[in-house]
């Protein structure tokens, strides 16, 4: 599961994915069938359409080209950004002192991080009563229009009874880091039951013991959840010496338009890189370069929030990935 | 659950609807809010909006009209009606005499009546894994047009290990009837794992013991699920002297518009009719007159299959139904 998410850029000129020079087929012993074992194109799902946009015809009737790699709209049509602008803060803040408190935890937290990016558009907050419903029955949530967005999984934060008397009648909160840092307001929020057994029933298809997220957040969590709009009081950062990696997808799609992308291609991963994703990669690219994309771009994509315990721990990965990448594949079959 | 579908059309004629006349509000013990207790109009759901069809004018200009109340389209856009017409039965049955067996339960056999006649429309068999898998996640089947259809109950069929042996590489399958007759066939048949935990979990968002449905129908099932294409070798018939009162969606919709219904209210109950009931359908009639439909319909709905142990049985219940909405409902409070 992501919740905190870690970015890293390859870029082209470093990582050599010419398969018949970076890997050696002589290191695989698994024979690879010649006949495709998809039923459809496997690569629709990863590849964002590109588009071209056309500027207005000149008086002199020449047409120009300006390859925008923006690319697809975010689910719900626009990408959410929850950060309260800079002129705003100081009032924001002495509000927020003043209304009750929910102190998050470290897991709350890098939800609240990817909720105010936009990972999680359209959502605009933790979901209130009627998203989690729509989540848990249906995997998404209807907009306005009748559209649907998928998400499959809740995002939401739970508080204990003492927390919800505490918050009483009042209609915003103010939520606070581990560290006590006040990190952000929620607004106009709902408390409603945190049925713990049927979110986790719907959301896994199980209640067998043994499932670390159920273990370790859910069933220690409180038995209510609120719901609301998120206002983040500034840019949540980790200070781990890895924030440079985290990209919002506001600068990711700055970063595609910078390089001229007409694909994009994301490879999502909670382990070192190993030959396997290698070939996984290689063959992408190639394929998208016979499809006729000029310029597809790697977007590597390291998980670096909630993994497994005996996980590679994420400074080491970002530190495989960062070698790998710049040193050229040929090494990891040395 | 709805599993047979025992159908009694009142007669608005023998049922008098009127509240005024029909109901003395002093034997309620309780008090009705004046305000309404729902955030919209409660009716939204249950009345199938009317529609006119016109006429092409005629050379002289006038435009007819005729009120035509097979009403809202069949989910999927066409009524499902999957019963083998006379005129192939006899080809067919020694086509399926041929066939490997499939023997149902008496459940089975209600879900294949339920497919046959389109109350599940658009399905048009056992669901297939891609269809168990989106009614399992989405509550819903996604159709062609991109579309979806609400089905948030899986429609399988179920075969033992013994059963998948014997039915091999076949492809069309024969399904008997628990007291030994031929009733139909499957067709392009695939055979699946059937995860019954997940299953039950994902239906009813707990796994916790003691769910009627759980531990009578799932729980002894096989261990595969075998989905298909259904054809229905006749119409299936329960001979329990109450067959006449099963109308099938396309003896309801003509039914509807012999009657020249503006609008159809359906009333699907499990009990006997009492006053509540009661008070509903009369409350909800005098809305509909006061929307301005002039000739409302009341399906009166009684499930006939699946009921918890301790319910009144069909039988007694449908003479029940046969004698208060003949009678008139002023009995019912004497």
């Amino acid at each position: 599961m992501s919740l905190t998410i870690e970015l890293h850029i390859t870029t082209t000129t470093h990582l050599n994915l010419n398969p018949q020079t970076a890997i050696s087929k002589r290191s695989y012993s698994i024979q690879f069938q010649s006949k495709s074992i998809y039923h459809s194109n496997p690569l629709t799902p990863l590849v964002l359409s590109h588009r071209k946009m056309c500027a207005l015809p000149s008086s002199s009737s020449k047409v120009s080209f300006t390859v925008k790699s923006s690319l697809i709209d975010p689910d719900g049509g626009s990408l959410v950004d929850l950060v309260v602008p800079e002129s705003e803060r100081a009032a924001k803040i002495s509000e927020a002192e003043a209304m009750p408190k929910v102190k998050l935890t470290k897991i709350d937290l890098e939800w609240a991080h990817v909720i105010s990016e936009g990972w999680a558009s359209p959502l605009k907050g933790f979901m209130r009563e009627d998203e989690y419903l729509q989540s848990l029955h249906f995997n998404s949530l209807r907009m306005k229009d009748g559209s649907l967005v998928n998400l499959s999984l809740p995002i939401v934060l739970s508080v204990d009874d003492e927390a919800k008397e505490r918050i009483g009648e009042s209609i915003d909160v103010a939520l606070i880091a581990p560290n006590g840092d006040l990190v952000a307001i929620l607004r106009r929020t709902e408390i409603y039951k945190h049925n713990k057994e049927e979110r986790i029933a719907r959301t896994w298809g199980t209640t067998a013991p043994g499932l670390p997220y159920v273990e370790e957040v859910i069933t220690p969590a409180g038995n209510w959840l609120i719901g609301g709009d998120l206002e983040v009081l500034k840019p949540i950062k980790y200070n781990d010496g890895l924030d440079h990696y985290r990209l919002s997808p506001h600068q990711l799609r700055r970063e595609f338009d910078r390089r001229q992308a007409d694909a994009v291609f994301a490879f999502q991963l909670r382990n070192p890189v190993h030959n396997g994703h290698a070939l996984l990669m290689n063959d992408t690219r190639r394929r998208l370069l016979e499809s006729g994309y000029k310029n597809p771009i790697l977007l590597l994509h390291p998980l670096g929030g909630f993994t497994k315990a005996d996980d590679v721990p994420l400074d080491v990965r970002m530190e495989q990935h960062s070698k790998v990448t710049f040193a050229g594949p040929r090494r990891w079959n040395s």
